[in-house]
């Protein structure tokens, strides 16, 4: 092989572990949720050590960011083919997997303070998901929606909920119905003011 | 005096020193930000030695829980008297303190997670909150609002709306007027397909 070949199977490799770190500290939080999930615990798990860890994700938050945006990976669709209903879906599919929820909602509180290390992702991460959901109401309702506002002030909205949601939701899962709750807002945003459309 | 004047005046003392230190933790909150607002800050304004502040707060979770629950006071009303205008106009007032916003919004992040101290705190005053929402939703729209939702189906997206904006606002206070999008969301609760009242 060579000096290039090596580099490539070395980079490939690499790329692949993290995959597999990934994966693992996914399984992780679904078991243990935020707290557990330990840098020693996706370690051992992958059959590193903690210091051999440290090579791909040199902190906790580390991980858990790369965690995070690999969900979003999984979760994401083309913008044309995003659809309210399958928001509902997404909402309900999260109320399935309490851990990863669990964490993105730990990590984006401690975002907000000041130079914390996932500050930047969330930031980045709203601003395209805003923008994404601006594309999503627009192709339901064109440039106004029945309540008159535009898809770009109605975008903050949607998100807000979804976010604000998953907080009352974890904090009390049994009194809390998410996806039911984010349905009423879909009702909400859909209504017409004098305005009915079949 | 008497012993039971001794313990009166020691149970004053003591109140008013909690109270104290709350304003001033208040005050480096402002200042310096979530992080910002160490013990050794809060000990040092007040006058106490650090060890002197644990006698009060024994964590800074303990510390930040009090306030606050002490800014909830401050901010409280009978529930009778609460309307949407004044939620709107707290949303505007809450703009122009970021410190305290920030505070609230990362320790509600914390406390979803494992035991975490503030997890009661939060759990509670969601449930009070959302009780009271559900009040003054109801004195503004009766049993039904223009949606069709009763109030308190509408109460948790009002309380989620109010929370999930903070996150935007505080990562990009530049792009995110929240409390525009707070009115935004109150014209969407009374907006009435078909029914239009003045």
């Amino acid at each position: 092989m060579s000096y290039g070949d090596v580099m490539t199977t070395r980079a490939i490799r690499s790329a692949e572990r993290r995959a597999e770190i990934l994966r693992a500290a996914l399984e992780v939080i679904a078991e243990r949720g935020y707290r557990g999930a330990s840098l020693a615990a996706v370690a051992e798990r992958v059959g590193l050590t903690q210091q051999g860890l440290l090579h791909y994700f040199p902190t906790k938050e580390a991980l858990l960011v790369a965690v995070l945006a690999e969900r979003d990976k999984w979760d994401a669709m083309p913008d044309s083919q995003w659809r309210l209903d399958l928001l509902a879906s997404l909402t309900e599919y999260n109320a399935m997997r309490p851990g990863i929820v669990q964490t993105f909602s730990a990590l984006l509180g401690e975002s907000v303070t000041e130079e914390h290390p996932a500050r930047e992702f969330f930031t980045q991460r709203y601003e395209a998901v805003r923008a994404t959901m601006a594309q999503v109401l627009r192709a339901e309702y064109g440039e106004r929606l029945p309540s008159g506002l535009t898809p770009e002030r109605a975008a903050p909205l949607l998100v807000a909920v979804m976010d604000g949601l998953q907080y009352q939701w974890l904090l009390a899962p049994e009194d809390v119905d998410m996806p039911g709750a984010f349905r009423d807002f879909l009702t909400l945003l859909g209504e017409a003011p004098g305005v009915s459309e079949d």
